[in-house]
């Protein structure tokens, strides 16, 4: 079973997933084991290689676990937490410990193993975010939950262990600190201001421009004023939305547009890099407020000059955002 | 001029550092240059390469910048900040930022391009000590800083872009979230308990042992309850002290045997790892308090796995530091 500590001077806590029992030996392994022999799980045909499906989007008449897909959604071979179980908080001594109940899904995000985000069709990129949305509406629904992490890493040095195409949730029994963080930083302004944070920086960026990487009628996506990487994106709705999954089937259309359009200013630009994308949303049960405003940020995988960023959360960033927004912006894109 | 700015959700601030200045293409560089040509310019016979040196252990009667010197620290060619002018607080609009005022050197440990810190004799690890000693003395003099980060990256893949055993010291204006965070969980711990949560910390594991890496007569090397990241190994000197600087003489000798140590246990267990360390210490002109307690945190680059960690601030470590803690310390090393 894997377990959630807490650290007791800051408050973190993290997973420790003693199921994928890494030894010292397996980090000795060769770090590419994307497709091994050429099998691909999450391939078509290949259905009966993952653990039965939770959603899928599905040609009429065809049968779970079998091809006639264009989105799955199952759970994580591998799982960071376990679905089954109660919550079980205890101590060790000074120390805080739960089980790890949560649950880790995959979304399998095309049967196309070639496909990307970036070159998929544009309703494709929007069954993504449905399938994103159902997925949280099902997961709000186990109260032990109260949070669900939707992310996406792309490319091997991002930390994408197989190169088909997918994203990634898992569902927390806490809230992580840097979600709190966020959420009550927005408050601390709201109360300050009356006003949404996140709806300033998109005014003030818009009437600007200089840090505007590209907007269509519900999203502007924007290089942020003090990004912690080169070429750091987020897309944010322009009307205020507190939640992700309240958003309209119109911002669905758009944001899987803007999505899109930006993959491709930074493929182009940056010439395909690897890349991570977080899903910044309320938590569950605070999901309608004033305050914070849901936002996808999107963060290249490219300094490696980054050492101590980990360890000490303090960031150099060679790359003005001004200069990144302006390169982006300028980039000669096939618009989706 | 390079720039401070500060995220307005988080607080956070992060150096925008213009004069790196990196383009697109910069990024698509090799990784690897840390030895062009063969040239290293932290050799002996090399100092006309560097910036004057600030501060050399050197034999007698040798000359400053020229060979005869056991440690040398210098400015970096490169800074993510600038030594000169005042400081400039501004607005743009809702944001801050300041002028990057701050210094940024580099500790050249050794004039021998092959030595490591665990391959060094243990009288040149605690020169290095001595050196950050030395450094952090001299620039909490300058009224502008509030705090001098620490940091070691070792091997390239943990940002390390000399090979030549070096480590940094970047001396800022503010303290950085990450220390503030750690400063006042300490704190909150002190108000509640009345004695220092490290202390607590180094008094459970030494009784439990269970994640004990190592022990001297003055330190403790620990995998901490936890743990971001698989094998991270705290030093914690086990009597009471908020403050690195303030260390003893015999406290120096005892921290570069169990650096050393720990470091040889690293490269025992994870056949020679890139790794980052930093030294925690207290922000300047609060040095000298109850609840704050000075260490070292040593980090080896081993998960690729890691990619949305860095954007959400939520880790997922596959080796429980149990296991972690038992490989290190039953790894036949040879002794300091």
């Amino acid at each position: 079973m894997p377990e959630l500590r807490k650290d007791p001077i800051l408050g973190r806590w993290v997973i420790i997933s003693s199921e994928r029992g890494k030894r010292p030996s397996d980090f000795a392994l060769p770090q590419d084991r994307r497709k091994e022999g050429g099998f691909c799980p999450f391939d078509s045909g290949n259905e009966y290689t993952t653990p039965p499906e939770i959603l899928a989007y599905r040609d009429n008449g065809t049968e779970a676990n079998k091809p006639g897909w264009k989105l799955r959604v199952v759970p994580n071979k591998f799982p960071a937490l376990q679905i089954e179980g109660a919550l079980d908080r205890v101590g060790e001594g000074m120390f805080d410990k739960m089980n790890g109940i949560g649950a880790h899904e995959v979304i399998i995000e095309t049967p196309d193993h070639d496909a990307t985000l970036a070159s998929m069709s544009p309703k494709a990129v929007e069954d993504v975010l449905w399938a994103y949305r159902d997925r949280i509406m099902d997961l709000k629904r186990d109260l032990r939950f109260r949070y669900a992490l939707i992310f996406k890493n792309h490319g091997i040095i991002a930390g994408a262990t197989l190169e088909h195409s997918h994203s990634q949730l898992i569902a927390l029994p806490i809230v992580p600190k840097r979600v709190r963080e966020e959420v009550d930083g927005a408050l601390t302004y709201y109360k300050y201001k009356e006003r949404c944070i996140f709806c300033d920086i998109v005014h003030q960026e818009l009437d600007a421009g200089t840090r505007v990487v590209g907007e269509n009628s519900e999203f502007a996506a924007i290089a942020p004023f003090a990004p912690r990487f080169p070429f750091e994106t987020w897309i944010l709705p322009k009307k205020h939305d507190s939640s992700f999954e309240d958003a309209s089937p119109k911002q669905f259309v758009s944001l899987a547009t803007m999505l899109q359009e930006t993959l491709r200013r930074l493929d182009v630009v940056l010439e395909n890099p690897a890349y991570n994308y977080i899903l910044h949303t309320s938590p569950f049960r605070e999901e309608d407020n004033e305050y914070y405003h849901w936002h996808i940020e999107i963060m290249p995988k490219l300094t490696k000059v980054a050492g101590f960023e980990w360890g000490s959360g303090f960031f150099i960033n060679p790359t003005p955002p001004e200069e990144a927004a302006r390169f982006l912006r300028e980039a000669r894109i096939v618009r989706p």
